[in-house]
């Protein structure tokens, strides 16, 4: 067995539950006598490369076990895209710090990092094990049923869709409508989750826009109306990368109001969210209200998913196995044995795969009119985000 | 002791706690003798004028209980000011339904309403009791130490204002600021309440703007440097009413980027958040985000403070023992007894004072800069808002 000093790194946007990973990687590292000291990069590589290292086996252990339970990237992150310059400054730091072992959770960006930065390790003759763990809220990561992050996200997106809809129920004489913007530019896994925000029929969401959908104007405005018409109010969510079918963002659509003409586009700082506002607001008359709550759906550390973060966890620890196995150039990924109960194992994908490849919605999760989700998505769904809160309704008891 | 039924109703703005104060009503008239019927309006005042009626003795106990933990207004709300014809038709439906005790939770608009349909009432010679129960998450309510349902959104603010600092600090090197913009057209109190989110000397959030204190520019972005200089990133909350010294929103701002010069009040649908990150991106070419959560400010029933949510319901009881005991005209109020520990006491205040007067925040609780609160202002804030969840951070310990 290889002996030789961990590093351990966060890369990319947090998630709720990417330090529950941390600790499970660090609290795996401690117990195995392979590995000498536990070391933490700070800022990923970008921060790595530069020399910054702290000693994360010297933490206090409820310091380590209260990351559990901590949102955000403890360690820090970057979004740093390697170049041929960063690999000599690496293997030096590697050497210098003695470390055999180098673990990074991420998403497909970190399985490349860790891919290469293990390739060019093997041709410089220096031996090293790397192992990647999962995460993103967009879930559009390749290999796994799922990616830690995700579910807890979902769990923030349906939660505040559930809430906002009772709110725009109650409010409908006020205002008549609301739309909910999700993050995840290129998967539509966020918006929709947000479909298991309904209990009863006239629930939030009415509509829900994935980019994997191409946006048509017309056809949106007549099912915003049909929603109106049967509710008295309409609930929209949309991922904020959705686009028109010839790829352009619809948040950079040139969106004509009664005053002027503006291209949103140029401005910088809009949203898709605020594109559909204004598209309602003009087309009916009506009053809303735009929600765009971006990075608060990836810190939420008290609406996280208990799947998600059990799950997020147990990865961290598998990495460390697989690496004592002498498995590199790996990700741990999850399987789903079972939906009902909910039963799921851990597995592995290879980097070099995982790095190359996205996972956007299957087809058979978006309906026909590709306004919402098919009952088979909801099925995925359900054990990753966990039961929602049931809130109470009165009955229309005639006086 | 007066007979007849009573009458409920729910006005304006939702908060995660108003329909544990109609819990309350509804528990308490049930335990009158003299109140024979308990009866909601649907829609407030609006709908009653319309007829709609429902029966609130006849729903099952367990529906009634659960309001205490149900979001948004369960009888539905409207905005509506009283006009002089209003007040006919609200007397045939008070006189149709034989009601004698009219109970309607709101801000000083719903007092206002209470106020006028007793005193048209008294002028008719048709005996009616009239009792407020007070709610805002705005806090801006006259007569009372502070409303039900501002310690619920101020723990909203405070949580998400602290997670978002977090990953803004972990996440610097990719976004360099964050701005959370809160509502409260005219009253700060929910912007201070993000004050509550620090545990450590750079946390979030570095500047709170109130709309109490003008915005200026120069010292805005003077500050903004000022934090990152400091920290390497920067955590902005705003009200969404902040004004210049001329009384024009902020929000209504023609600000000029790159591309071109832009009337954002024309608009429509804009907000105070994206004008200041605009204007941040402008001068200091970073990248950073907004956060505009509108209305998931007052419905996320998850995030209720237990404080706020046993003073809503209390107030709810109170209304209804003031109106037996043949108190009419006055609204309840929350009286602060002490604060370590914090014990408080129901009062009345006046329907017709409230009605009239506002409640900004004291020039005390703002520091001189007009950019923080101050230590008495966290006092005041803390009882209400309750204990934040405390998370971790890693030690620098050298490798």
């Amino acid at each position: 067995m290889l002996h030789g000093n961990a590093i351990l790194g966060q890369s990319g946007g947090p998630t709720s539950v990417i330090n529950a990973s941390l600790c499970g990687i660090i609290q795996a590292c401690l117990g195995q006598k392979a590995m000498g000291r536990v070391l933490g990069m700070r800022f990923g590589i970008e921060g790595f490369i530069e020399g910054q290292v702290i000693d994360l086996g010297r933490q206090q252990s409820a310091t380590v076990e209260a990351l559990r339970w901590t949102p955000s990237s403890a360690l820090g992150s970057c979004r740093h895209k390697l170049c041929d310059a960063d690999f000599p400054p690496i293997l030096d730091m590697l050497r210098r710090h003695d470390i055999r072992y180098l673990f990074l959770i991420g998403g497909n960006d970190t399985m490349d990092t860790i891919h290469r930065v293990e390739q060019y390790c093997r041709g410089q003759g220096y031996e090293l094990i790397g192992v990647g763990v999962p995460k993103t809220v967009d879930n559009d990561l390749y290999g796994t049923d799922h990616t830690p992050g995700f579910g807890s996200a979902g769990r923030y997106v349906a939660l505040s869709v559930k809430q906002a809809g009772m709110l725009a129920r109650d409010m409908k004489r006020v205002d008549q409508f609301v739309i909910f913007q999700t993050v995840g530019r290129s998967a539509g896994w966020l918006p929709a989750a947000a479909a298991l925000a309904r209990s009863a029929e006239d629930d939030a969401p009415h509509i829900i826009l994935m980019p994997e959908r191409p946006f048509e104007r017309e056809k949106f405005l007549a099912d915003v109306r049909r929603a109106y018409e049967r509710c008295g109010w309409c609930s929209v969510v949309c991922g904020e990368g959705v686009c028109y079918a010839d790829g352009t963002p619809i948040s950079a659509s040139s969106v004509k109001d009664k005053f002027s003409n503006v291209e949103f586009g140029a401005m910088g700082g809009t949203s898709a969210a605020m594109m559909l506002h204004r598209l309602i607001a003009n087309e009916f008359g009506w009053r809303g209200e735009f929600q765009v709550c971006e990075s608060l759906q990836m810190c939420a550390a008290d609406r996280v998913s208990p799947t998600d973060a059990e799950e997020a966890y147990a990865c961290g620890r598998r990495a460390v196995e697989l690496a004592a196995e002498g498995r590199s150039g790996v990700m741990v990924s999850i399987r789903r044995e079972s939906n009902r109960p909910y039963r799921w194992s851990l597995d592995t994908a290879p980097l070099a795969e995982v790095a190359v490849h996205a996972k956007p919605m299957p087809n058979e999760y978006i309906n026909a009119e590709g306004n919402d989700v098919t009952p088979e998505c909801l099925e995925y769904l359900k054990p990753l985000i966990g039961p929602l809160p049931e809130y109470t309704r009165l009955e229309a008891v005639p006086a």
